[in-house]
């Protein structure tokens, strides 16, 4: 059972979510505009509730990487600014009519699409989330009712207080933001239980978080997973452009869910291939099979374990394999893949026709780098995630994502016969 | 942990989904169409299983509404067959492309529809559903992963048979149906975890089977909830059609979850109203508040408890109260609705803009009855369930709600700056 003080967190979010559906564009955009000025006017009290976080971090004795994560500073708090006026600027999902059509009785019928209600958002130390998923709900029509870590409470405080503020200038319910403040362990299983509270639950966090899910949510969620994600360089491949993306795809950012973490080679361009793609993966850590060694070298190749295959390093580290086919490295990408982005590179329209269809992933690329699966480079404007599951959403998710549709049926007295 | 068998008829269903996702939409139909004639053709057989389910459940005294629903006779068995030859006429929804664009540096984008994967159903004593629910499934290019009740499973391995026997001739894997013959309540509860096997669970039973769904799975699903659905008569509305509309929402088929549960009618109009209502719902059981007592008369209208207005009858019970406002109305069916459907009677272009505007639910309805909440009536020629959820499916689940999406990006070497 939820704690009465908790529940009573979702009903308040619940109430402002009703609010929310029927609020006008304009009302919402006015509300995340009004925010990002006082993002920036509060700028120093912002700062100064951050460095509480920082302090305590520090000397608890967090690891740096994880500290910097938690810090602002007035650059970030104008970039969280920036990023809630981008928001603003983007189209209103809600209201949307999807599709419609008359029956031949003469009902009508159309799909229109309306907000999810309340989204719940767990998240871990970054306060950047606070004003970008809370952006992202508002501009829905949602109510955004957020559990942030522990370690950033305090700024966390300082900056839903300031949406709250340009909630209620733009005359919408203060409680189109609702903070969780008591982060402690338990209260986490309860904010995945609150049942008819919740109306979409949106994880950010690691492999911890989402069994946690897995074990104990009864509200409806979408997991943001992992990206173990492939570059298969075909027969027919143009080499050149084959190391830029692997390059690319593996090294412009390793940190993050849409690098390589795999490269599959067809056993006809390995011998020409390997040796210039490892020499361009420069100080790229890589594992191999048997037969990617013997081409590679075991001084620059060290043999690749099961797990490695089915790893996301997340870090300058790639598994590489030699496949007999086509229909091999759809095989390995079926057992080992995580669902998230794979790409091929080819000139054969054959090839590139049946890695798109035979591949099941959230995106399929040809001739690009796996980089591009993201709501920014998709065109979205902003993101709150990229679904690795099947159901509601798949892939990146922008504003649409956080709607739902109702179906809406006129007659004219109709009754069933 | 599942057991070894269940898992392993998991992965049957798996290896059959990825050769099904590609599968002509040709090969698909000539599948249900040979399942139908075989159906047909072995009648005597699966009605000779069915006899041995019928034996065993009347032996152990089952009731006979539950009897009813686990036979077949001639008539039923060639309902199946139309239902399967139905679903093959329907429009095959994989492949559609929803949308797509193309990004400012040349990447193209596109969205396609694609099979989930593996639909696993758990269901209740009508073996009708086995070749209904197998027939959708494989029409949009899923396994189908069965799991019916014990009281049906000598039904179920018949018409299983058959069905299996139809993809096989139609050149499909056989395992595009897979029925779990283990009906033991550990195994229902084993294959709601059986994640990375089962890509959309959708359970058909009454509330244990969600309650238990809620407390265990770990796969996806989308659940087909109640219908606590209402007919609110507004200050506006055409009292005739109001009489019509409520008395065919609630009669014409009581048992099911798009009848009418509750009847909210505005103050102005209850003296006229309810009088003619509640003598045109002769036969039906009246729970109402003191207004509509008091309009009604106390021997023909009991109280109603609170828990009266929250409970889906099912039955020729209906509850009753009168609102004073359409606000009201909209915060009675705030409180007690499930999401399911809601009517509005009324001539108030006013009134119906914002009720649609206002209730949250799968479909809200202008002067017709909460019936055509269906997916034939819907146009979709066919069900597989009605989603009371918000995420994927809302309302009537047809084909298109058994197919996911894939982006496919196409580029000449893109790689991010």
């Amino acid at each position: 059972m939820a704690s009465p003080a908790l529940a009573d967190l979702g009903r308040r979010a619940k109430a402002a979510s009703r609010l929310l559906a029927n609020a006008s564009t304009a009302a919402k955009n006015d509300a995340l505009r009004a925010a990002a000025d006082l993002l920036v006017d509060r700028s120093e009290d912002v700062l100064a509730a951050n460095a509480v976080d920082v302090e305590r971090a520090v000397d608890a004795g967090t690891s740096s990487a994880v500290v910097d994560r938690l810090r602002l500073n007035p650059s970030r708090v104008e970039g969280m600014a920036s990023g809630l006026r981008q928001v603003a600027s983007l189209p209103d999902p809600v209201g949307e009519v999807v599709d419609g059509w008359v029956r031949p009785n003469g009902l009508r019928i159309r799909r229109v699409r309306v907000p999810l209600g309340v989204v719940g958002i767990i998240y871990e130390n970054r306060p950047n989330v606070t004003s970008d998923a809370a952006g992202l709900c508002i501009k829905s029509g949602n109510a955004a009712f957020l559990r942030g870590s522990s370690a950033a409470i305090t700024s966390n405080q300082a900056v839903a207080a300031v949406v709250r503020e340009g909630l209620a200038k733009a005359g919408l319910p203060e409680d189109g933001l609702v903070l969780v403040e008591d982060v402690s362990r338990e209260s986490a299983v309860e904010f995945m239980r609150l049942r008819g509270l919740i109306d979409c639950l949106i994880p950010r966090g690691g492999q911890s978080l989402i069994q946690a899910i897995l074990d104990n949510a009864t509200v409806p969620y979408v997991i943001d997973g992992d990206g173990n994600c492939h570059v298969y360089v075909d027969a027919d491949a143009d080499l050149d452009m084959a190391v830029s993306i692997i390059v690319n795809a593996k090294t412009q950012r390793p940190s993050v869910c849409n690098a390589a973490e795999s490269l599959l080679v067809h056993e006809s361009v390995a011998a020409e291939f390997l040796p210039r793609a490892a020499a361009a993966l420069d100080g790229v850590e890589l594992v191999g099979d048997a037969a990617s060694i013997g081409i590679v070298g075991g001084s620059r190749m060290q043999a690749a374990t099961e797990d490695d295959f089915g790893r996301e390093f997340l870090d300058l580290k790639l598994s590489v394999a030699v496949v007999p086919s086509l229909d091999a490295a759809v095989e390995h990408i079926a057992r080992y893949g995580s669902g998230h982005t794979e790409a091929i590179v080819t000139r054969s329209l054959i090839a590139a026709q049946r890695f798109v269809r035979e591949v099941d992933a959230a995106a399929v690329v040809v001739n690009a780098s796996t980089r591009f699966t993201d709501g920014e480079e998709f065109g979205f404007g902003a993101e709150i995630g990229i679904s690795t599951q099947k159901l509601h959403a798949r892939g990146p998710m922008g504003l649409r994502e956080l709607t739902t549709a109702k179906y809406v049926v006129e007659g004219e007295g109709h009754i069933r016969g």
